[in-house]
């Protein structure tokens, strides 16, 4: 059962505060043992990689088997039905489009003194991507990271999977093949994450690491973060439906749930002027629950985090929902753009009763990798920006030199450094 | 002496390698410390700033002259004579105009299946900039971090700068004001980033925090990443020169020994086709160090760091170039534009003989905060960009839900997701 509040009750700003600060994760102390681990893949590196993988994922290998190979490939495609299939590659199309329009164009001009300036963007040269092993293990975030990687235009995309006891999930592999993934290692954990930043004989470094993982994978990613970049650590998944009455409740429960059965730590919430939409909601969560395959995980999230908040109208909705700057905004109302253009932090807004969050999740076109933990009041979700970079370009002919030289050696003075001033002085004969 | 490298030697591989490989900053274990500090700052809020700044600043507050205040900022303004004063005011608005520039443009768009997909870039409502004190305490650096906030739209940009025995560098003070930084406080530490991220009862928390700092407030930027935003953790600062013979060697000693002068752990490299040149500016560089005020510190830089290695091509240069991923690279060649289309890896391009790297510290528009120790293979220079964040908008009316919707479903099949299924199958009455 989640928790109801109303924004008119005497003490809503207490109760609200301590949902927005509730804990949702646990985060195991386990700096130590990845920093072991990432030193010893730095030093030994293909064998310790191995005897890892041997010891965490029941795997005996040879540095040769590390990679999945052609045979690998067709082998997990001849398990893929034909439906899936192309569900996969509608996936892969819709994202490949949407993603394609966000590449940033270069900028190089004159002002009006005459000095040029530039930005010129490429792509990372090689990246690697975690994609977590078993049940957690979704095809579709292997589209979601893959395919903005190389239309941002990466050379090498690497992808690092465990496989526990041998076994990878054939979907994922076959997605891995359709997003265009240059090489794929059938390793996981802080030994992964290391052999991507640091490289062994027979996996070549890169140059920046995304994807989800589990609490070993999150620590190695920060621990190593400089020698090569990351992505934002991605904590459990959350929605917040803000619903005027008018809404079915049952489809609403639904997204509610859909949410609530990824993880326990899962977040649901419900932002409505109706307090017996909030009621009927409530009834059909119960209901649908009990036929739900994933119940007892969806149930624990809606009874520890779930929320039905009661707003005295749905302007009032959109300053709180700022400040819980959800993943997912769910927008179900009669004039849902309305809405949208107040909302300031958000990580993905989805707009009216018949775009239910899980279209994003898979076929939208846009990208599921958002963020999370209130993250959206100060990132975004992934794109193609995140795997490419941008060389900023300067040029002063000796008539701009003049103009500019003199402001810059008072400047460089201010500062203390002589030598900064020396190398504009000695330009202009000064 | 710097080291000497010449690309036809045999060991040239090797010697380039443990260049690449130098470890040019001794990180110290702070983690424990800073931890103690965040944890006390978040308890007890401004009496723990108030300690920590009596105690490491040798400054004595109370809670109310933790702020800069107006009369602050007036004597300040007393202290800048008018010629640096309109260099700043100069380089304030080349950043301004510049940075205007970088703005993302919001996208919205239906495609031929008729759902509705799009961008929406907003600003973080918040930002905090560190400033260090002392010597380090860069009125440059104020304008190339505060100003591009201001420019993204962010509402509220509170810089904090220690004030060790109660001084602050007056330019520091004017540069904020001219940048448009609307809070200051007079702390620094780990405290100071305690407070900027959690919040006291004087300081209101920001939502990302960005500007350099010493190991301390390196480590609690990471410790608190995640409740904030941070930006990159900067280095020591760097540049690569690459000329032909027809260089004045005196110009580009200069430009080698301006960023050798900020610390000894920064460096300077030239990249040469011309071995005669190599020579004539290793002689300069020791001349040029005699009449030069941070000459032990340039000196210690240049005989750690700094390097010159000759090629047999200026094209042989530029794949060396992309491995180095050098924070600031000049070209000074008769045909530079050549070489830096074929550039991948560069915080900043300088172009041409005439455009010295200093230009770019302090009056070339562009910003000055760029990718060090070879992460620029990763990442950019700081932006508009890293002070916004994008939204992403999805909408199926109901046709497109029934065209995207039996996907979804399979996809949500296939993943083992119930509830996703349900959500998208309730809707189209499956």
């Amino acid at each position: 059962m989640a928790i109801r509040l109303d924004h008119t009750d005497p003490d809503f700003e207490g109760r609200f505060r301590a949902l927005l600060g509730a804990k949702r994760e646990v985060s195991e102390d386990v700096d130590a043992v990845v920093r072991g681990i990432l030193a010893d893949v730095r030093t030994r590196g293909d064998a310790a990689v191995l005897d890892y993988t041997a010891r965490f994922d029941r795997l005996p290998l040879t540095a040769d088997r590390l990679r999945v190979s052609e045979a690998d490939f067709a082998a997990a495609d001849e398990l893929v039905d034909d439906r899936t299939r192309a569900a996969l590659v509608l996936a892969r199309d819709r994202i490949q489009s949407h993603h394609a329009r966000q590449k940033p164009a270069d900028d190089r001009y004159v002002d009006a003194l005459g000095v040029e300036l530039g930005s010129r963007w490429t792509a990372i040269e090689a990246v690697g991507l975690y994609v977590p092993g078993g049940t957690a293990s979704y095809p579709s975030s292997v589209l979601m990271n893959a395919v903005p990687a190389k239309v941002a235009g990466v050379d090498r995309v690497v992808m690092v999977v465990p496989a526990p006891d041998g076994l990878i999930n054939p979907l994922v592999l076959v997605a891995a093949r359709l997003a265009g993934v240059d090489e794929l290692y059938r390793i996981g954990g802080a030994q992964a994450i290391a052999a991507l930043a640091f490289g062994t004989e027979t996996i070549r470094p890169v140059y920046k690491i995304v994807g989800p993982g589990n609490a070993y994978v999150a620590a190695a990613k920060r621990q190593v973060f400089g020698t090569v970049g990351i992505d934002m650590i991605a904590g459990p998944s959350e929605v917040l439906v803000i619903a005027d009455g008018a809404n079915d409740p049952d489809w609403l429960a639904a997204d509610l749930l859909a949410q609530a059965e990824h993880d326990v730590a899962a977040q649901s919430i419900l932002m409505t002027d109706d307090p017996a939409l909030a009621d009927a909601v409530e009834k059909a969560v119960e209901r649908q629950l009990k036929t739900l395959p994933r119940g007892e995980t969806a149930a624990a999230s809606w009874r520890d985090y779930g929320a039905i908040i009661t707003v005295p109208s749905l302007d009032a909705a959109v300053p709180l929902s700022d400040r819980i700057a959800p993943e997912h905004l769910e927008i179900a109302t009669a004039d849902p753009e309305r809405l949208v253009e107040k909302v300031r932090n958000a990580g993905a807004i989805f707009v009216g009763r018949t775009t239910p969050e899980v279209i994003g999740d898979y076929v939208g076109g846009s990208n599921h990798v958002l963020p999370t933990a209130r993250s959206a009041r100060f990132s975004s979700g992934l794109s193609v920006l995140d795997f490419m970079k941008r060389t900023s370009i300067l040029k002063t002919g000796p008539e701009q030199l003049r103009a500019l030289g003199p402001a810059a050696i008072a400047l460089a003075e201010a500062e203390g450094l002589a030598a900064h001033g020396r190398s504009v002085a000695i330009r202009l004969n000064l």
